[in-house]
C-alpha cells in the first residue's frame, strides 16, 4: 500500500484551497472540531484526571475530548467523563463556550455533578481525584482552558448569572496563567 | 486520475471504525461540524435570506453556514452574514446552541444587529429582506432550526434571561413545525 499524499488546491466550485489527494482528487474538507467537557462537582469538590497520554501527559485536566458523530454535546461530555474517569454525570447547564482559532477548536464546557460518588482512572488517565477548591493543583493543569473553566465554575458557584462564559478578554489559549507559553502540539 | 475509494475499518490504536482509503490507508477522521449563524435585527425587523442553493433552494433562512478553520464562532457568523447578505454585524450575544445529531451538527446562533442599514443578496441568496415580526414567512422557512431561532429570538426580545436556548424539548430537527417531515439532504 502506498502512503497518503495530499496537496493544497482549490476544488471546482469552491473559493478556498483544500487538501486534495494527488492520486484520486479526494477533497479533505477540514472544519473546526468541537471539544466537549465538564467541570464535575461532588459536594464541594471537583473531579480532575491526570493525563496518561500526550499532549501534556502527567498534567491534570477536566474530563473532555472530541465530540463524535451522531451524539449531542451533552452525550459527548458524559461519554468523555465515562471514558476518562468511569463516572456517570448529571449535567446541569452550559458553563462556557471557548474558542481556540489557532487550532480550530470550539470547546463546549458543561457544569455537572457526579450521579454516584464512584470514580476510577480510564485508559487515558493516570489518576482521578476529587479536589477541594483550595487543593486544586493549579501549577500542574494541562491547558489554559482548564484554568478558565475552573475559574468560571467557581464564579458560577459564587452566584454569577447562568450565562455561558467565553474566553477571558484577549486570551486565545496561547499562554498558561503563569506566563508559560503553550508549545505547538500542547494545545 | 482514479476515483476516491474508502471502506470502513478500525485503525490501529482506535476503538471505532473510520473511513479508510483502500489505496493508501489514509484515515478520514470525521467529526461533527459547527454551523455558525445569527438572527439579525435592524430596528424591530429581522433579516432573512432566500436561498439560491440546495438544500431548500427558494426558502428563507437566517445567515448561517459552516464555520471555517482558524476563525472564532463570532467571526464565522459575521463572515456568513457578509457572504450571504453583504451586511456588517454587531454581535450581541449567544442566542442558542442547537444540536442535530442525525447529521452530526452543532449550531451556534447569535443575536446580532446591522452595523449599517444596507444589504443585498450574495451569491448564495436570491433575495435578502427585512421582515417585521408579523410578516415573517413562517410557511416558507428552510429548516426547523430557523423556526427555533426566530422563536427564541422573539422570546429574548420579550425579556427572557440571556441564557442560550437549546433544542425545543424532544425535538431533533426531523420535522418542520407544521408537521412536514424533513427529507434526508434537506437537513
Amino acid at each position: 500500500m502506498t502512503e497518503p499524499s495530499f496537496s493544497l488546491a482549490t476544488p471546482d466550485g469552491d473559493d478556498r484551497s483544500r487538501q486534495m489527494c494527488d492520486r484520486c482528487g479526494f477533497v479533505l474538507y477540514e472544519n473546526p472540531k468541537i471539544v466537549v467537557g465538564s467541570v464535575v462537582r461532588h459536594e464541594r469538590r471537583i473531579l480532575l484526571c491526570r493525563r496518561a497520554i500526550e499532549p501534556r501527559r502527567g498534567y491534570w485536566t477536566i474530563p473532555a475530548g472530541y465530540m463524535e458523530l451522531n451524539e449531542t454535546p451533552e452525550e459527548g461530555a458524559r461519554r468523555e467523563a465515562s471514558e476518562e474517569a468511569n463516572v456517570a454525570l448529571h449535567i446541569e447547564r452550559l458553563l462556557a463556550v471557548y474558542s481556540v482559532p489557532r487550532i480550530s477548536q470550539v470547546q463546549l464546557i458543561y457544569r455537572a455533578r457526579l450521579a454516584e460518588p464512584s470514580f476510577s482512572p480510564g485508559p487515558e488517565s493516570l489518576e482521578v481525584e476529587l479536589f477541594a477548591p483550595d487543593e486544586i493543583p493549579y501549577g500542574d493543569l494541562a491547558f489554559p482552558s482548564v484554568h478558565w473553566a475552573l475559574r468560571h465554575d467557581a464564579e458560577a458557584e459564587a452566584g454569577a448569572p447562568p450565562v455561558p462564559f467565553t474566553n477571558p478578554e484577549g486570551e486565545t489559549a496561547t499562554m498558561m496563567p503563569g506566563g508559560e507559553t503553550v508549545r505547538p502540539g500542547d494545545f
